[in-house]
């Protein structure tokens, strides 16, 4: 979910964050939480709360749970499940303290047969006692441990979304959820990929390894300047194209399975979770 | 789903398995399948099909999936899910060619209300429509690791089952699951503690790192010469009890959660897959 072809993030991810937040509100997930629901941040949280897991959320009606859920445990590397909650229940205790979906989201993007009907800022009005909320990882805990690791992104240098192409490779489907595979390419030279693939597979719960690098045509990628979703970056000679399962898989598996009901996070605007990124590491 | 306490596995596991399986059915897990498919073996698996994952059994109904699924997801180390089935499909198609619920396992458990009712070796006459399979990864694959390490499992020596205990650490449950976080506990020397820790931290989807080791009385196991579970083994002077999530927390959380049906593995009759032991490596 982290960013439908309809909403390039490059505006939002070169936008100035400060206006509103506390230097406390930029830096601690907790009171970035609370300004959050209070209403005073409604952008995106690239760069808040560092070393904080942020997260991408989906909520679903509980007929449907069932389905999707078995749909993430079957396509654990595109849609890694952090948390899970209690039917009709917003807290997602396992994530931190009082975490509550209906109102910790910048901006949320209600569905309806899986079509967008608009976003807004607050579920408090619309939130059900049948509605189940999913997080899952999210690529900002693997791209910063990248980022510490000295493995430049040339997306995050250019203050672009990162670049994002439906594949050829199908999802493992469940219940009424199906689709294609949708990974991000980060262009790298083969010492940095190497390097990547060994610091990605620490993270499973954040994608993991990447699923391919090289080729476009061998995973159904016809262009790599047209994403199907984000920003194009230019590959440098002596760089290849690395490839990594990515979080708007399950975007476009809800797509297909056009629920009555479904609610997202607007791109870019994560949930903010206490969780560590290092706590995620493998080991 | 190990290890019941009223059904220790010393007899089993030091019985001759060879009486009725050909040699290939002793290794290739879509011969052995077939073998357990046509009644031909209704013992325990430990150490056929080698290489090959095995793993715990439990069907439920529809109506409580969701919340066993949700109690596995909050809690990974004792219940790595491996495949859940669709509603009413016997078949769990992630884990090998044609691997059939209903027939596969060697000898199954039928609980009713939390109360285990009886043992059969064929599921076809009682599986029903509504009906959902959960594999979860077992600890033969990571005590293989830690063989093929060099690192000695007493009670793998010595023929007796492991020994398993309740702790006073609670899962977090889920709907109507929970219960206390059952561990198993294998001695080793300090050098053998810490590799076993690498070793095993590459297998998060079959337990991963241990839990605890040192000081029984942190986790709540009064006397370790007295398992709740298995058989008790010997500490030896300059060894450490270590501890592991166990597969037998699920089942503790069955009795809790008393399903109208549930059916299980008998312990050590596990599932075969086709799938291999590295490949649920970390990396």
């Amino acid at each position: 979910m982290n960013a439908p072809p309809d909403r390039p993030l490059a505006a939002d991810l070169s936008a100035d964050l400060s206006a509103g937040l506390s230097a406390l509100e930029r830096t601690d997930a907790r009171a970035l939480r609370l300004a959050i629901r209070a209403g005073r941040h409604h952008a995106h949280t690239v760069g808040l709360a560092p070393g904080r897991v942020q997260g991408n959320l989906v909520v679903l009606p509980q007929a449907l749970a069932g389905d999707f859920m078995r749909f993430c445990q079957r396509n654990p590397k595109p849609c890694p499940l952090l948390a899970v909650t209690e039917p009709g229940d917003p807290v997602a205790r396992e994530l931190g303290e009082d975490v509550d979906l209906r109102t910790d989201v910048p901006r949320y993007r209600v569905w309806r047969e899986g079509v967008l009907e608009g976003e807004v800022d607050d579920l408090r009005a619309l939130w059900r006692d049948d509605w189940v909320g999913f997080v899952l990882g999210c690529s900002f805990s693997f791209e910063q441990a990248l980022l510490d690791d000295g493995i430049p992104l040339r997306h995050v240098a250019e203050g672009r979304n990162v670049a994002m192409y439906r594949t050829s490779i199908p999802t493992s489907p469940a219940g009424r959820f199906s689709g294609p595979l949708v990974v991000s390419m980060r262009p790298m030279t083969a010492a940095h990929a190497i390097r990547a693939v060994q610091v990605t597979s620490r993270f499973p719960s954040v994608h993991g390894a990447p699923v391919h690098f090289g080729d476009p045509a061998a995973i159904g990628i016809a262009d790599l300047s047209r994403p199907d979703y984000g920003d194009a970056v230019d590959i440098l000679p002596g760089e290849v194209p690395v490839f990594w399962a990515c979080g708007v898989t399950p975007q476009a598996a809800l797509i297909v399975a056009r629920p009555e009901v479904c609610v997202t996070h607007a791109p870019g605007c994560m949930l903010v979770t206490d969780r560590l990124n290092t706590e995620l590491a493998a080991f």
